[in-house]
């Protein structure tokens, strides 16, 4: 049975691949900087995501798509700061995947839309796997999560353009050593970008703010070569 | 494609189902209380069982599977603890299935063994949908995850024998509202006992070991009927 399971999710990981390749183009070409959010649950993605709605409010127009298993909790939540919001039930399944993804953005309207956010389903596992046809992959890990977790969720690690630590107001209630998540980090992902903030006290904010201003121009730039 | 993965889903889940209730059958033979211990990573999974190997030292033998997609470095803390462990590498998979718990378990050497633990993948998604033939449930939902979580993984609440909450000494530092917890935990799961406890300070520890003693009695005594 366990073969059986490897064998179709093989062919699943070619025929996503594909999908994802062409989303990604077609997101190029609308000039649309589109990045996969991913953590796991309770790491602070959706808070994350309203704090740079409002921080950049005037500056980029900002669209989301939600990934949930079910319930839109986290759509109401985008959608009461007056961003474009759209909601996605995988239907039971622990990821998003690039044809599900291409549906969401088919039914979404992003005329005028600068930067789209996936907010993957919370999860160090599956959705590492799933190329979504998204510009970057950025990954949030938070403090109460623990140091050890490039050893325990390595390709998630390994497949991240940018790692952000969450809930660094939190670090003396937790033995969480920077050095140690640092040196696992690195371990999976020599270049990757750490960067750790608190989205409650506002350190850190900045940095992120510039980091996806920079990747936003950068794209801007690239994708205007040839349009 | 998506219609491929849901077919290849049900035929899989069903020949688990098989599987799942082959070794429970088993496990009751043998007399082994089985658990599965399922939460998302860093819920603090490998801390109680830590702590409970050492509480109930002399007064139950209880072994571990730990299951990582990768590395074992939960094996390794278990160990030390003088218990009997066995690292299980899911192969990238989500979640343990049946099967691949039954190939772990026939690895295992359970002469003599009470309670054997499975501490399933970091992960509210997948380790919900698949049973591995556990006579009990047990869930762990970490205060810094946040009170919204039913909503969100409701499979997990609704399969789950036992919630526990943990990490509960940082209350005061998060907006983690029990009521609501409780509501919503209710409300995808009317009769599920709620636990609350640090396994830092030991509050609410007892309560755990209570559960666990009442349910491993209740098991030997149903198990002893037939044997």
């Amino acid at each position: 049975m366990q073969y059986d399971i490897l064998e179709t999710k093989e062919r699943v990981l070619a025929d996503n691949e594909r999908e994802a390749v062409r989303l990604r183009e077609t997101m190029r070409r609308r000039g649309v900087f589109f990045i996969n959010l991913m953590a796991s649950p309770g790491a602070g993605k959706t808070t994350l995501l309203k704090r740079t709605i409002e921080a950049l409010r005037g500056e980029y127009n900002i669209a989301v798509m939600e990934a949930d298993v079910d319930s839109d909790v986290d759509a109401k939540a985008i959608s009461d700061l007056g961003a474009r919001v759209i909601q996605l039930h995988s239907g039971g399944l622990c990821h998003m995947d690039a044809d599900m993804t291409a549906r969401g953005v088919d039914a979404f309207d992003l005329t005028g839309v600068d930067i789209l956010f996936l907010e993957n389903i919370g999860n160090l596992v599956c959705p590492a796997e799933f190329d979504v046809g998204s510009a970057k992959r950025v990954m949030l890990l938070s403090v109460p999560e623990g140091d050890d977790k490039p050893l325990k969720y390595p390709l998630m690690f390994q497949v991240s353009d940018l790692l952000m630590v969450t809930k660094i107001d939190t670090l003396p209630v937790f033995d969480f050593d920077k050095g140690r998540l640092e040196a696992g980090a690195r371990a999976q992902h020599p270049g990757m970008p750490i960067l750790y903030l608190s989205a409650r006290t506002g350190e850190g904010f900045d940095a992120w703010l510039d980091w996806l201003r920079r990747e936003a121009e950068a794209f801007r730039a690239d994708a205007g070569k040839e349009n």
